[in-house]
């Protein structure tokens, strides 16, 4: 999986039938230090997700292993929202603290 | 998915079989402030694009989970097309006012 | 799908039973004014492609999706033999003036 | 697979239901030389691997292939911890003269 | 598939079940002049092959067709020994004469 934060929304009405009710989010990728990159991704959101959270997305045909993208052209899922990160024993990441 | 644009077409007559009928449109991949990047794919079409939208795409095994191209070798596949796109609060694009 | 050039061949004898009879190519990406670029792919070839040719290769599990690959160990195949690209309008290659 | 060290853990509460029980590492890729390379990946842990280990993680549809992962929208698993790592004949990574 | 030279060994006494068995080599990339690039991928030997030795190497689930790998998470695997590689007509590598 990787770290990405929702930065956005993209909206279709033109969409293939089997995306109809799958909300589309704009996630950009985080770097070890959790600053935003450059690289981002469309994902479907089976989380309830919202701006400005941290989650993890999976690509590939394991995002199509949740309930709401099973057997959906969807090659990207945020599959869980992020509460902490560590990375060498420092906390880099707190959801409740954070901005 | 990945954001790009429709930049053109490819056109094959001496093709496998089981891409017969389908479309086959360049796709330019799109940064964050939705300008046209280096990279692009060759994707086919189950939306009926046109040249100059800008679309999402799937790739991978994804890209097989349309009507159009369940079972065939295709890897990457327009699924919608873009109406609005908004990063961080701002719209960075809106089809209606597009150029 | 990605743009390639066929520019050789790669022959082995050892090798696993499955890809017996299958030829592999050596195929050079394409940027999108159709220049050869650093990267490349090996692929088989279910097309009768020669060397020289622009072709069109799917990668993944769709690589799978062709009778000469269904069930190989085969991660890339040449699916179509490209006639013309146009992008902007403009065509950018015709296999019929093309060098 | 990638040769990779567990630098860190990632805490989610609010997740799909299919990963519910499983632990999620960040995992930096090394290069050849067994030097941190800047990307990373979060993978599930299999293999009750701990921090500072180094593992090898497979990736995309073989990530779910271990008892741990099978049907979950996972698409990286530490599914070994390495012992040693030889190149060229020199042994560059000895698990148990390390650090 | 991509072009490899096979450069060293991964032992693990810990791993999945799954892949008990199988030879894990670390597998450097090749570039198209066949110099040896800085990435590399760790791959399931299904071919006996040898270190020092150019092979193919399948990635993704096609890693998964051979009969060592079937079922296991694997996603990288050498399924041939390259005999000789031809580019625009050169011979550029020919196993019994090199090095």
């Amino acid at each position: 999986m990787k770290l990405g934060k929702v930065v956005g929304t993209v909206v279709s009405t033109r969409k293939d039938e089997k995306i109809e009710g799958l909300r589309l989010y704009l996630v950009q990728d985080l770097s070890l230090d959790m600053k935003e990159k450059d690289s981002f991704v469309v994902a479907a959101d089976a989380m309830n997700a919202g701006v400005g959270e941290i989650v993890l997305y999976a690509s590939g045909s394991s995002a199509r292993q949740t309930k709401a993208t099973d057997g959906r052209p969807i090659d990207a899922v945020i599959m869980a929202i992020v509460d902490t990160v560590d990375n060498q024993g420092a906390l880099v990441y707190d959801k409740y603290t954070a901005g």
